[in-house]
């Protein structure tokens, strides 16, 4: 009895998928959080471990790169075939930080499997999802009778996504030669939802900073001193009320310079998808929608930059009360970006706008963590085209539609220094939880990533090399 | 050789003043923390002292009163004379929250004398300024050769004032009948400074409340929603914002209603003080002065009323970025009250106010600690010149000057309730530190405290009586 091609990557598939959730689990244990400077031998450890695992696979080449920061993780699996097209794969090893005590059910770095679903810290962002191109290589190999990829295939997983990839550019650039690909897959993004697979076509830049605000050079008594000098609780406030106008617009100056119109074109594919309030709501743990005004909810996410305040600390925070003024208070603020806008020229602005604001007596000290650059596909790209044909094999000849991803990853970067198209591979789905209590990852769509990512190095093999793919 | 009754008082303070820095130091041991439940214990130890060493003092009565929340302390001694006037003193013996880690350079509560200061949390706010009575009525005695005091002295020493005295008027209704007095004693207000002794006249009214805003169920991605749903720690910057106009008045409605204007009179005794806007910065630990437009520094202190935001708390506070849309977030604020407003009806307000502004998918709750009204010495009633007298006796006939606090006890209640003048008699300097780390208070200053005390009884024996005081 032969087997198909997407028959033979299944039964293989099948075959192994326990020991793979077995290892994967195995990597979810180390709390790889790059943010906190206590986990960075954690970071570490992950890297190691990926490196070996990678060697495992069957990478010829993995190693660990070194950054000022957390270490990255390259491999590299030549294809037989000299002439045949390179592919760069993007992910992260590093997670977010987590904490029981912030709502998680069970211990964030204790992996926990519940039917079909595994949760830990990074099952879905992004462990989960750089995980399943181990065994999608080895499932193509075993499907196609090859010794090695179709595709010469490297993989770049940084360890330091979470913390705004400080160091990410300056290591791409400095490994240019080697990292240098006709196409990039990023695996760190997701689909529309488990009964609506995508492909996503762009992900939002970042810009974020840490804005601290001192006031009297130590708490002092509300009554004796209060109203007569400035609370620097209040002028935080102040600032992060001000950031929005009453049109949920953003207001400091030239921050939607240069964004191109989203075309009828865009619109129609954002609204070809099956949103739906109120379940949107439920995935978003939210009672209602707001955002900037004239714009749909999904445009809102996909299409148009966002600020938002996403801590902010200052003076008594304990039990009761406390009279007094606070000495000071911190504002980090966040920046999603779009396709026109320069991440330098967002920080200029942010930074003189905040400066303005800032009244006599208060001294103010504003500080930008490395910004991430907004990154679209081409939709016209043939490339693109292999990526939605591995899904489509994946999800059984379902439609592949097209998202977006509200989320930023340091693709651009990639883009820009190797001059190659990006191109996102992910099944990740919105219920997940990225970067929240309880994340986790569907292991049925896990598989299909495995699947995915089995059947793209064939199909990838053909439309980069300009001879077309199997449809072709 | 013969004493003044001045000189006798000094030499029986002098003798034992050793011993009594002695004991208030073990008072100042016990972390008498109202505010925070983990030292309830503490609160009722520190009762059980000062009961303790009252009766040691020598009053004939001194009690545990309880109340739901932390207990007071109640002691009288009465006058020989039956038709001896009965003067009540008000002070407290619990204390704000205190921390090493606050930028305390000792710990709070081991206390350290240097030289002529006493540092320690409660040292001048009002431990010390409770003790000083005790020396005081003993140097009372010692120097009239009584043997009880000149009026009937009751004291009522309560352990809620740090958490907004909940339960003071309570007790005081509940008491009315043994708390009865021919006038009130307020011993937990300061001076204008070291050389400037002053008598106070009045207290601002204080309301607080804690603000709590919830959004999403639980933090989440501001990549995959942020932009799209209402941000709770934006909702509490909005509405800190929005308490104030561009000139620093409080926006809420009806905030200033039944507030009578300053008199000329009461703005030259304030003028009247040597005001240096370069020292009282020092003392504010602050590099600007910031208040409402149109009133000088010292009248935006003592004779408006202010709002000011304590603590605010939302979102990722730790080390790095951490990009989500927040939970929930937090807002503690307090008003000061002055003369003309009802914390009732400013509660009433704030409260409308905030609901006004949290929009839909938000939902908050606003709780109010009890508030403390505000307070005001008639400038023409004789005991005051009493206790003007009594300063100048400790201050070596220096003139006596008035200012008002612009902190908050709960001084309003004893008037209202026992229809009794209220007085204040305190020594505290701006540089004490109240409510701030390394609180402290001066020894030479606490001593004239003890002195100040053992000369108002007699004379106010005299005020009291109708008859007039020694230089009637």
């Amino acid at each position: 009895m032969s087997e198909t091609p997407d028959s033979a990557v299944r039964t293989y598939i099948r075959q192994h998928s326990a020991a793979f959730v077995d290892e994967l689990v195995e990597w979810l244990r180390i709390p790889s959080v790059s943010a906190q400077p206590e986990h960075a031998g954690d970071v570490r450890r992950s890297a190691d471990w990926l490196a070996a695992a990678l060697r495992e696979t069957g990478f010829p080449v993995a190693e660990i790169w070194e950054t000022p920061g957390a270490p990255a993780v390259y491999a590299e699996w030549p294809a037989e075939d000299p002439d045949a097209p390179t592919v760069l794969v993007y992910g992260h090893h590093d997670v977010q930080p987590a904490a029981r005590e912030d709502g998680w059910d069970t211990d964030p770095f204790d992996p926990v499997v519940t039917g079909n679903r595994l949760y830990a810290r990074g099952a879905a962002d992004d462990k989960g999802q750089v995980f399943f191109h181990t065994l999608g290589v080895r499932a193509h190999l075993a499907a196609t009778g090859r010794t090695a990829p179709a595709v010469t295939l490297k993989l770049l997983i940084e360890g330091e996504e979470e913390s705004g990839s400080p160091h990410f550019r300056d290591l791409v650039e400095r490994h240019a030669g080697r990292l240098a690909a006709d196409a990039v897959i990023v695996s760190d993004t997701g689909m529309w939802s488990e009964t609506t697979p995508t492909v996503c076509t762009g992900m939002r830049g970042l810009a974020e900073c840490e804005i601290t605000f001192e006031g009297p050079g130590q708490d002092i008594h509300s009554g004796s001193f209060g109203g007569a000098v400035p609370n620097p609780a209040t002028v935080a406030a102040r600032i992060v009320a001000a950031l929005h106008d009453e049109d949920e617009r953003v207001t400091v100056p030239g921050f939607y310079d240069g964004i191109p119109p989203l075309t009828d074109a865009e619109r129609r594919l954002f609204a070809e998808l099956p949103f739906d309030e109120e379940s949107w709501l439920r995935t978003a743990h939210s009672r209602a929608t707001l955002g900037e005004h004239g714009w749909t909810t999904l445009e809102r996410l996909w299409a148009r930059p966002t600020a938002e305040v996403n801590g902010i600390g200052g003076g008594y925070q304990g039990a009761g009360g406390k009279t007094i003024v606070p000495a000071s208070a911190t504002v980090k603020l966040s920046f999603r970006l779009v396709a026109g806008q320069e991440p330098e020229k967002i920080e200029r602005a942010v930074a003189d706008w905040v400066a303005e604001r800032v009244p006599a007596g208060i001294r103010h000290r504003i500080a930008f963590s490395a910004a991430t650059r907004p990154c679209l596909t081409p939709l016209d790209h043939p490339a693109l085209r292999s990526v939605v044909r591995a899904m489509g094999r994946a999800f059984d000849g379902e439609t592949i539609r097209f998202t977006r991803e509200g989320g930023s990853g340091p693709a651009a970067d990639l883009q820009d220094v190797l001059g190659a198209p990006v191109l996102f591979l992910g099944i990740s789905v919105p219920s997940d939880g990225w970067h929240a209590p309880n994340e986790k990852v569907e292991l049925d769509l896990l598989l299909k990533g495995v699947e995915a990512s089995a059947h793209l190095w064939e199909d990838l093999a053909g439309t980069l090399r300009g001879t077309g793919g199997p449809d072709a």
